[in-house]
């Protein structure tokens, strides 16, 4: 089995920081949290830049630019509910650490990023979501055979679509996590890659309860098989949990140092 | 379903100031370590005074008659070799909190322990294992046959029968831990019950990282449907990790205190 992979979620802007840097195409704060987020250990950065509905083609190839040059073409997630933004980030992109991945495709009205992702030889995040919250795992799965078919019909391989359950909130919806841990059991009893925002689950709770609430969730997300998720590198209980479940899983050789790696 | 049952392990002989303590007939250290458990979340304590062969009788009376005399009748699991100490321990024994635990029973030597558990309307222990430690799975479920059968046949009830898979080393036996998960799923889809000394995975490792991988581990174990185990409830990180899964499980009700209780 493969290392489980994390996108790093902190360049994002929801975080008023980066949303100002982002507008005003100020590199300090940007590189300054992508590299915090790498020397945690994260494999994919994801570049949220919101809608950014006419200025996103612009904007989004700045940061590929910048963030690919200054950290050796580190492989990045592209965030954006603007199509064109996302088109304009992929023709500057370099694949040489990783393919691009598409932030994110749906099974309403977000599908036809997976046509987008299948033109562009990109991985895409696959959310199993229609117009709302799938009610249980029958609608999910129809979900998913609705996105991966459509993937199929555009030729993409299944490998590079990564299937999100959609982590729900544990303040409101508790009697549902069971459901969302099946369901990415079955993901990947069907060999499918798997991905998610993981964080989702503890939102709301206090500050101090989150990573240790989000770390065992990814524990038992890996015991069912989940491949990847969408992060805060820089939670170190987090990333603490999810390299000893990849030596649980074989997935790493253990040493004594595997934490410092 | 219910909640996660922990057994406390820190009342054994393999510590010198237990050890000690039992020899000599003092509370004192017994009853300071008892207390930590509990207030820590312990729901058993597992007690265990080695062979003892020659004064194991009187030395388990004492400990049983110590410990429910102070701690208003807190459930006991009886750890030794010794048959007629169980048994002069659950004489004494007061099953208002909670039956006796005989710990534990094997598919070999130790397969008699099943019926004093039956004769005594005990819980017991059922370490899945022959001479040595089961070479896969087949074997795994061939001495859980072995053992439930056992169980019937002298009248137990299944759920009083509390499947231990043995944890293995991580160092010298990575490659067979998901083996031990999936066991315990297989117990799970059976409808048994579970437990196991959960820290064996860590054996051997650096100090600083037992607590990060036996919580990784115990997340694992209980997305498998573990029902129990064998712990250091003083292991903050991992009582503050099986609280969480018992939220994720919906075994508890979410409460923003969730951890301090």
């Amino acid at each position: 089995m493969a290392k489980f992979i994390t996108i790093g979620e902190r360049l994002s802007t929801t975080a008023p920081a980066v949303n100002k840097a982002f507008l005003e195409r100020d590199p300090e704060p940007i590189l300054k949290r992508a590299k915090q987020q790498l020397d945690a250990g994260a494999t994919y950065l994801d570049v949220n830049i919101g809608p950014a509905e006419s200025y996103g083609e612009d904007l989004m190839k700045w940061a590929v630019q910048l963030l690919q040059s200054e950290f050796d073409n580190v492989p990045l997630a592209l965030d954006t509910s603007n199509k064109a933004a996302i088109e304009a980030g992929i023709s500057v992109y370099n694949r040489s650490k990783g393919k691009p991945i598409v932030n994110s495709a749906d099974a309403a009205g977000r599908i036809e990023n997976i046509d987008l992702a299948a033109a562009n030889d990109a991985i895409v995040i696959a959310l199993c979501n229609g117009e709302g919250i799938a009610k249980d795992n029958d609608e999910r799965m129809g979900y998913c055979q609705m996105l991966l078919e459509r993937g199929m019909e555009h030729g993409m391989e299944a490998e590079d679509m990564w299937f999100d359950p959609l982590f729900l909130v544990i303040k409101g919806m508790q009697d549902k996590q069971m459901q969302v841990l099946e369901a990415i059991k079955m993901f990947s009893d069907m060999g499918l890659n798997t991905t998610g925002g993981l964080s989702n689950n503890s939102n709301g709770m206090p500050k101090h309860i989150r990573p240790i609430m989000d770390s065992a969730m990814v524990a038992m997300a890996m015991m069912c098989g989940l491949t990847s998720a969408i992060v805060n590198p820089n939670d170190l209980r987090l990333m603490e949990t999810i390299k000893s479940c990849d030596i649980i899983k074989n997935n790493t050789l253990y040493a004594d140092s595997y934490l410092e790696i």
